[in-house]
C-alpha cells in the first residue's frame, strides 16, 4: 500500500518498530523546539495577532512532506505563550513538568482508549487505582469513592451538576425533565454558586436544559469569597418561592483571587435543604498537595462531587482533570451498556469498564502521565512545588504593595493575585483603559503575558491585572522585574493617551 | 525551591532548557516501548484482567523516583492492546502514525491551551486556518461554515444536538427549555436516528434534558442503513402527535457495519420538517480522503452540523474530533464573554478568541497533530491509507466466505465487517455464547483482540464477532491467519462447552 508515501510518512508509533521509527521523528521535534524557542526570545512572540496569523498561513502553505514536522514544530514553539518563561504568568497556566510530557509521549504513542478494557487493560487498571488515590487525597473513603478523568474542570463541573440534576429530577436517563419555567408546570430548579465561581457553572446549567439563569450568583466578599450568610439567605428565599434547591457549587480556588468559599459552611447549608454540594477545586485542588495549604481546602471531604485539575497546580500537560464523587452509588446517570464495548457476559467474566463513569466514549489515558509524575516526585515533592509558588504570589503582593504606582487588590491565598496600575490622577474609566491596554502593550512587544480580569458589579474601576504563579523555578527577583515591567508599560500607556 | 527533588524530576518542558531536559526522558520512554512490546509479544497481555490488574497495583507500589518513568511506560507498553498489531483489530482504535505522536509532544511540551490567544497564539491561528481546510474537505463553503476540535464524536454528536435543541427551544443559555414531558405543558422535542446510531445520541438527549426517550429509533435494513421510507413515517406520525422535530441524526458510517444512511434523503426531510440535521461521520468521514470511496458520503455537505474523528479513519493519537456547522451564524448557543478570557476591549483590538466555540474551557491543542500529518502525507497519502484499510476489509470478508465455519454479516462498506462462527448445528443462544467466549479466549491466550457485537433486535442468535481494519500495514495474510485463529479458537470454545 502507499506505494507513492515514503516510509518515514507512513510509520506507525506502535508496535516492535513503532520506538524505531520515533526515535529521529523525536529528535525532529526536539531540535524544533529549541530553535523555535531562540527565535521567540521571550514569553510570547512579539507583534499582532494578524502578524501572527499571517505567519502561520504562510508556513502552513509552504511545509509539506518530510518537512512539516520541523517547520510546524517550529512555528508552534515560535508562536507560542510559554508557561515556563517567568515572564508569562496570565492563567492558570501551568508549565508542564519533563517527566509528565515524556509519560504522555508513552500514551499518544501505544493510544489506548478508556470506553473499554480491550483498548486499554494496564490504562483501565492504572486509571481506577489512581482514582482511589486521589479519592484519600481529597479525604474520601476510597473504597465508598468512584471517579474520572475529565478533559478540566468545565467537563467536572457539568458532570457534578448533570448527578446533583438527575439526583433531584429523577434520572433524566429514562424520562425527560419534568420541570420547565412555563408559570404553573413545576417547581423551577435552582444552583447557588458565588458571582465569582467560574462561568462554566452557568454554561452547564444552560446545557442540561436548566438555563443559565437557574443559577443564583451569591454574593463575595472582598477577596471574592461566598458570604456564608448570603448562601443562607438565597436557599431560604429559593424555597419560599417553592422552587428546588438543587445544587450547592462552592469554588476552592477562584480563577482571579484563588479565594476559597467557607466549605464547611455550604456542605452544613446544602445538607439542610437536599442540595448537592460539588466543590470546583480545579485550581484549589492543589493545597491538598502542600502541608501548609491543605488546611485552607478543610471540609472539601463533605462535598457530595470535586473538580480537581491537574494541569493547573499539578504541572501536567493539558487534559489532566478528575471528577470524583464521594459515594460511587449516587454516580447512576451515566451508567449505560454498549453491546460493542462492554456486553453482560463479559462483565460477569469480570472484564471491567470505565464506560459508565465518563460523558466521553473515546478517551485518552491522561491518567498515566499524573500516575508517573505521583510516583516520580510524590505528594512531598510535589507540595514543594505547590509551596514554591504560594511564596512567589507572596513576594510579588509584597513588591506591589512597595511600588508608588501598583495597588494590590488583596493578599493571595494560593499562587495568585489581583492588582493594578494607578495613573496620576485618573478617573476609574481612564485608569481600565490604561491598564487594559498596557496588557495588551506587552503581550505586542512579546514582553510579558499577565492577565487581565474584572471584579464582579457594574460600572468602571474593576479592570485589575492578574499574576498567576505556576512556574516553581521563578525567583522572587523575577517576578519583581515582571512587576516593573507593567509599571513601566503604564507609564508608557499614560504618555500615549 | 524543592531543595529535596532531583533536578531530573523538576525539570520544564518549555522554555530554553525544555528540550535538553526532555531528550533522556523521552529516550527512556522510548526504551520502555519497546522492552514492553517485547514483554507483550502479541497484540495483548495473555491472563486475566485480575493478573494484569495485579501486576498494575504492584509496579505502581514499588516505582519511584526517577525510576518511575521506565517502570510504568514498560507496564503500560506490555499491558497495551496495541492497535499497531495486525491481530488486534476489534475497535475503531486505529495505530496512530509516527509523525503525529511527535508532532504532539510539542504540544505536550509548549502546553498552548485554545480558550485564549494569549495561551496559544499561533495554535489558535493554525485551528482556525485547518477547520477550514476541512471544512472544505466536508464541501462546505469555508468562509461560512465555523467548528472546533472536540474529545471526539460523542462530544461533537452532543454539541450539534444541543445546537438543534436551542434553535428550536430558544436559546438556553437565556431561559430554561419551556418544554416538558408533563402532559398538557408543551409539545415534546423529538430527535430521529437510525436503531444502528451511535449510543452517544441518546445520552446527548439525556445531558441535554431531553431525555433519552426523546430520540426515536429509525427502522434499519439489513446493512444496518437507516431505511429512508422509515424516517418519513416517524416525522410525519411525530408531526400529527403535535411534538416537535428537533434533529435528524445521519450516521454515516455505523460503528458495526460501517453503513452510511442516505444522506441526502434524510436532508430532504429534514428540511421538510424543519429539524436540523447532523451527519455523524465520526467513522464514515474518512471516506473524504479517498477518492475511490467519497461518494459514498455524498451529501455530507447539507448537513447543518458534521461530526468527523481523525482518531478514526485518521491515524491520530486519542484525541482528534472535529465539529463543524455549515452556517457560523447557527453557532450561538455558546457564545460568551469571560473578563478573563476575552474582553471586549482586546476583541475590538483584533485578539481573537475561540472560547466561544467549544463546550470546554482548558483545552489541548489536538490541532497541530492533525495539521502536520495533513501536511506530510497530503490528502492523497492519506487516502491510500483508506484505501489499504477498505482492500483489507474487502479481503478478509472474502475469507469468511470461504470458510465453512465463519458466516459473513454483510459485505464492509468501509473497513469493518460483522461475522460469527458457526458451531455444529447449535441453536441460536448457544452459538451467542461460543462467538462472546470464543472471543475473550483469545483476549485471554494474549493471541487477538476481535470485535464483538449484537445485532439490533430482540432475542437470541444477535452476537456477532467484528473486524475492524485501521492498520494500513497489515498484510491480506495477517488478515487470513487472524480469521483462522478465530475459528480454531470457536472450535476450542465448542469442545469445551
Amino acid at each position: 500500500m502507499a506505494s507513492g508515501t515514503g516510509i518515514r510518512q507512513t510509520a506507525l508509533s506502535g508496535g516492535g518498530q513503532g520506538p524505531g521509527a520515533l526515535e529521529p521523528l523525536v529528535q525532529t521535534v526536539l531540535e524544533a523546539l529549541a530553535k523555535g524557542a531562540v527565535r521567540r526570545g521571550g514569553p510570547v512572540p512579539a507583534g499582532t495577532p494578524q502578524e501572527l496569523a499571517a505567519d502561520v498561513e504562510r508556513v502552513c502553505a509552504e511545509a509539506d512532506g518530510d518537512d512539516a514536522l520541523h517547520r510546524l514544530t517550529e512555528l508552534l514553539a515560535h508562536g507560542s505563550a510559554d508557561p515556563a518563561d517567568p515572564s508569562c504568568a496570565a492563567h492558570l497556566h501551568c508549565p508542564p513538568l519533563a517527566v509528565a510530557v515524556a509519560a504522555d509521549l508513552a500514551v499518544s504513542a501505544l493510544n489506548p482508549s478508556q470506553d473499554s478494557w480491550d483498548q486499554a487493560p494496564a490504562a483501565t487498571a492504572v486509571e481506577t487505582l489512581l482514582l482511589q488515590e486521589l479519592a484519600q487525597l481529597v479525604g474520601y473513603d476510597p473504597a465508598e469513592a468512584a471517579g474520572v478523568l475529565t478533559s478540566g474542570g468545565t467537563e467536572s463541573n457539568l458532570m457534578g451538576l448533570m448527578l446533583a440534576r438527575d439526583r433531584v429530577l429523577g434520572r433524566a436517563a429514562a424520562r425527560q425533565i419534568e420541570l420547565s419555567g412555563v408559570p404553573g408546570t413545576g417547581p423551577r430548579p435552582r444552583i447557588f454558586a458565588s458571582a465569582a465561581a467560574h462561568f462554566s457553572v452557568q454554561r452547564s446549567a444552560a446545557l442540561l436544559g436548566l438555563g443559565e439563569d437557574a443559577v443564583i450568583p451569591v454574593p463575595v466578599d472582598h477577596e471574592l469569597r461566598m458570604k456564608p450568610e448570603a448562601l443562607a439567605t438565597a436557599l431560604r428565599d429559593c424555597v419560599a418561592r417553592g422552587e428546588v434547591p438543587v445544587a450547592v457549587v462552592a469554588t476552592a480556588g477562584t480563577t482571579d483571587t484563588g479565594a476559597i468559599d467557607p466549605l464547611g459552611t455550604c456542605a452544613a447549608l446544602a445538607a439542610e435543604h437536599g442540595a448537592w454540594l460539588h466543590v470546583d477545586a480545579a485550581y484549589g485542588g492543589g493545597a491538598l498537595l502542600s502541608d501548609e495549604l491543605a488546611p485552607l481546602v478543610g471540609g472539601i471531604a463533605l462535598a457530595d462531587s470535586v473538580s480537581l485539575d491537574w494541569h493547573k497546580l499539578g504541572w501536567q500537560p493539558v487534559a489532566a482533570g478528575i471528577f470524583l464523587v464521594r459515594r460511587a452509588e449516587t454516580y447512576a446517570s451515566l451508567a449505560r451498556r454498549a453491546v460493542y464495548l462492554n456486553p453482560q457476559d463479559d462483565e460477569e467474566a469480570s472484564y471491567p469498564s470505565l464506560l459508565g463513569l465518563s460523558l466521553r466514549t473515546t478517551r485518552r489515558a491522561d491518567v498515566f502521565k499524573i500516575a508517573v509524575t505521583l510516583r516520580t516526585l510524590g505528594r512531598a515533592g510535589l507540595g514543594q512545588l505547590v509551596d514554591a509558588c504560594h511564596e512567589l504570589a507572596r513576594g510579588g503582593a509584597e513588591a506591589v504593595r512597595a511600588h508608588p504606582r501598583l495597588e494590590l487588590h488583596a493578599d493571595p491565598v494560593l499562587t495568585a493575585f489581583l492588582f493594578r496600575y494607578l495613573p496620576e490622577g485618573a478617573d476609574p474609566a481612564h485608569t481600565d483603559q490604561v491598564n487594559a491596554a498596557l496588557r495588551r502593550r506587552l503581550l505586542r512587544e512579546g514582553r510579558a503575558v499577565v492577565g487581565r480580569t474584572e471584579l464582579p458589579g457594574e460600572g468602571p474601576g474593576r479592570v485589575r491585572l492578574k499574576l498567576t504563579l505556576l512556574n516553581p523555578h521563578t525567583t522572587a527577583a523575577e517576578v519583581e522585574r515582571l512587576l516593573h515591567a507593567v509599571a513601566a508599560a503604564g507609564q508608557a500607556e499614560e504618555e500615549n493617551q
